[in-house]
């Protein structure tokens, strides 16, 4: 693709958190043309003014849904929807030639049980799901390339993910010892006025929810099962923080091998995400900050073993709106166009 | 006592934020009264000086340190210091009478010797410090009525223990698969000045710290071995939380009976703190929100078990400066001095 | 009233921040006796539900609403609803002999048609409100006393009155050159689950809203006018701030006599609130901080002199939701009961 | 200058929050090249052990200061240190033929008295503080482009005076009656450890300070009086939000034509700014939050009339620590070198 060329682009379900990360990252990229945008509630809508602030830089309106029309303009479609909504027009959309990027759960499963038995939704696009990629490029960079139709990943996952990788790929760890215990800011719940997420109720607190049962769990288990190389189950906790954004993952795995300190590990690490500009692995017993992460699409790697219980513990920080989901989604797109994968995406956090 | 009699009491290191709790608390104490403040940096202040807001309520002036002289009026020394000035004080107080509760870590070890090396303080106190009783009064009730030395928890063990103790008790969990995931909000790191702990740093982000080789593992793990009959290591991560106060303690263990159900341990824990007025076992599969807690010195406590897996999940959540700190010190007190258990202490927090 | 007895006491729209904060205060009172708790959409429900962590304490339903059954089982009501809610219920709990204090905004003012305009609500109940008694003690304190009807004053009006109260009565300032720049916590805007109170939306932020057209801006002149002898018209703009509780009001007046310095103000300011026990004016240049007031009853005020400008500026902070409504209710309720009015009512907040 | 050529620079004063937003801006500005960082305290630290997060992306040490150095390796320096230390280096650099940007106060003030009154500071500058340039674009572009040394802005006066010029510049206020009560989150503050910027002390308060006295005063007051044309005093009120970046200004100002209503104002102030791309006016009567300008160089204005007090209230938010720092150095480094007074700058807040 040339310089000056450009991908025209459409994004349903513009107005949540992730559609408006992804408007946010894709006005700046530059092999990217925003065409569409598209909603529900929100059709006839200028985006401005659901979000004035970009009132300078954006001045599309808010479409209804149209899938003909969508895919007559767009050669690549973002759907950013709940859940159950996007196994409605992916296959249209495919089958018209577009390339999809969901960032629901709904392409995430390559078992559709698993997925109607977690999500308590019915479907019928086996075919299309099966043709469907993971979208996490540090795993399934290749696949990615050739898709037509990913699942991003969830933010848990990615933040777990990262973290887990190395350890069953290298067969380093019990993979039945795997525990992760992961925090994330509240901006994971959407734009969508939930009365536990007003800042009166969720500022200066902290709680677990869906213990042993969140939905995230399945997900991330598709994943290691493919790394181990066998079926694999976890312990997976979430915690609402008082923050905005980021996802901190503590995982905490039993060494097969006792004597491995975190040298080791360390250049384990690298050596695994050599080649994942996202991921960056901290040296010197330094655990990640989610704010270093924050507007970015990084992924922060921190490790520590413990000699006295032969675990190690790994900390992963990330932004859930951005690796999390919209920056991981354009990584993705990335792949897919044939661009460096860093394109359009911010590699500097503020701070403080 | 009668009704109108009142203990004196003094607070050694009142100007940080253990200290601060402890004048708020006492003040509102029908059987307590302040006759004392010491401090070193800030002697000769007012004490409303340091905490204009107390302007009202106290016009006590911070005094230098004598022992002497705080023997001489107080029948009850609190002392709220850094590591390693309590065991200096306490040998002195003792000897002439006082009653002495400590809310550093000096005097919660057994062995002197785990001190010593988790905190890098030489101690010569041994034969006073052999008399200190550990301040939990859910585990060492009839223990702490009798004792002329309390060593009050730290904050991470008490939320940490209080999770933990039915299962070791009971013989419910493998103890060598205890992980303690522990999250605080800042105030845990007092009142000095220290860079990450500046509001521009640490809000809106999330980190861990002290992985595998925090301070209050060692305090957790002599209780934890007590409870089992015999050794017992856990795995302990703290995190740092935006917010000021709370701390929730998310603990994992692999259960020894996986056939047992969560109303199972519901029952269990209930008739574990059957006399225990300030732990609350929440019911219906509820998960205690760490600002339920807040200005109280109550302690709730959540239960899941995950029949994937086998393991039980505790959540556990606690005001660290309350039943975390200043709160227990006071129930410690309460339960010195034979008075209700409950005496002057909140059990209603402000929501939201 | 002897020792033992206590008030029968109802709340009507119990289920809210007001609604939770009375049942907080009241439990705790000495003379109060919780037996009525109503509700419209939580109807059915144990409080308890609503707030599990007040299930050790509170053990009532919330009950349909029959403002028969109110009146013959309760003393005093409170209705804590939205607006034009109470102006429906209060004429009969009134003609039924309730002694009856209304949170909303429905009995504040002396002008219904006021209300009407600035309200967009139609009235029919002029007798039964004009016989209401603006509920803010410091200066209707006689009234009150009497009142069998209390229009409790709004968040922003106590903070701001409070503060100008003084200059106002002394003739002091200028009224016109009157300008109040108030600042809120979020949980002003109760517990409906409204999107721009989404901790991801209002946490690290800050904006004005209602500039020029705020609800409380007649109800703060209606007061200032009584105060001057005259019409008065202030400039009032209200702030959402990231935070859970606390109001800031930073009042502006040009001086009468520019040749005042800021120790005649503080002389007059507590003479002006002497015989007030939940005012407290600070000295040496100590501007208040809304955490002084968590919790608490309290009001804190600061006063500062501009000799260059010959304005005074006067900071006000309170707990929007205790002596910003439900303290304040509650204090009222001890006027009208003829008990102290200090009862049951916290005056020392948690720090930090 | 050519695509491909690089203006050498150098930070002196890089470890603290200015300095790390110059290095992230300064990173990513295409005709920048950062040669050197220099530092007191943090010399001979790699950039990267202060600020993690950034090791993948700057690799530079901490130089100790030494001007002569400086001089031959930098074309441009910019002075982010506590004032009264630029003053001591700015002259010597200048000498040499360095373009400098000072952050500090030092060069602000065209009357050093002034300075010295306000900061307690003695001078021997005054030659080439006399040839200082004030950095604020919006007002003295021209002179900005042909400065050798720049004194850039306050980050209070920024978004004041933005509020403020097309006021006082067309006439439309009455200059005595200008009012300024302006809210900044604590990063402001710095990264040196200060108790009252504590998370524990901050978070979830609210306080004005420097009432009537803070040094911003005089700094929004030379502008005015520019505008005017006349001296002008300005009632300025500073206070504290919790929360880390970001300033919102709230201006009051008695119009002189009370006939005004706000479609003129906004027709005024969006023809005043018609050049100046990082101000945006908002229309529609909305009103800025101040997480629209996060990570930007942006400065959103909302106006509204009262037509009941015959006052104008303009809204004016910014990111403290661009545009109010380092974006608006750096737009100024832009002016300097006759670059596009967008380069390298963020226009697109990350939202929420």
């Amino acid at each position: 693709m040339g310089d000056s060329e450009r991908v025209s682009i459409g994004i349903v379900g513009a107005s949540g958190y992730g559609g408006v990360q992804l408007v946010r990252l894709l006005k700046h990229h530059p092999h990217a043309e925003l065409v569409y945008l598209g909603g529900d509630s929100s059709a006839g809508k200028g985006f401005a003014d659901l979000y004035p602030h970009l009132g300078h830089a954006v001045d599309l309106t808010v479409e209804a849904i149209d899938l003909e029309a969508i895919a007559n303009r767009c050669q690549v479609v973002f759907l950013s929807l709940p859940n159950g909504l996007a196994c409605k027009m992916a296959p249209t959309l495919v089958e018209k030639g577009c390339r999809v990027l969901d960032l629901s759960a709904d392409y995430r499963f390559r078992n559709l049980e698993t997925y109607q038995s977690w999500y308590g939704i019915e479907r019928d696009d086996a075919e299309v799901a099966a043709t469907a990629v993971y979208g996490l490029p540090e795993l399934y960079r290749d696949r990615i390339r050739e898709a037509q139709l990913v699942g991003c990943p969830g933010c848990y996952p990615t933040a777990s993910l990262l973290a887990i990788a190395p350890l069953l790929k290298q067969g380093l760890a019990q993979p039945e010892s795997l525990i992760i215990d992961a925090k994330s800011g509240t901006s994971g719940g959407g734009r969508q006025a939930k009365t536990h997420l007003l800042l009166a109720e969720a500022d200066n607190s902290l709680a677990a929810y869906g213990v042993a049962r969140h939905r995230h769990t399945p997900e991330i288990e598709q994943t290691c099962s493919d790394l181990a190389g066998h079926e694999v189950m976890v312990q997976f906790t979430p915690h609402l923080i008082p923050m905005v954004r980021g996802i901190l993952a503590t995982v905490y795995a039993t060494m097969r091998d006792p004597g491995l300190v975190r040298d080791d590990l360390l250049t384990i690490y690298s050596a695994f995400y050599r080649n994942s500009e996202w991921v960056k692995i901290l040296s010197n017993g330094l655990y990640p900050q989610t704010k270093w992460a924050w507007g970015t699409n990084l992924c922060y790697i921190g490790i520590e073993v413990d000699p006295r219980t032969g675990r190690v513990i790994v900390l992963s920080a990330i932004d859930n709106l951005m690796k999390g989901q919209a920056g991981q989604a354009v990584q993705c797109f990335n792949l897919m166009m044939g661009f460096a994968e860093t394109l359009g995406l911010p590699n500097l956090s503020f701070y403080p």
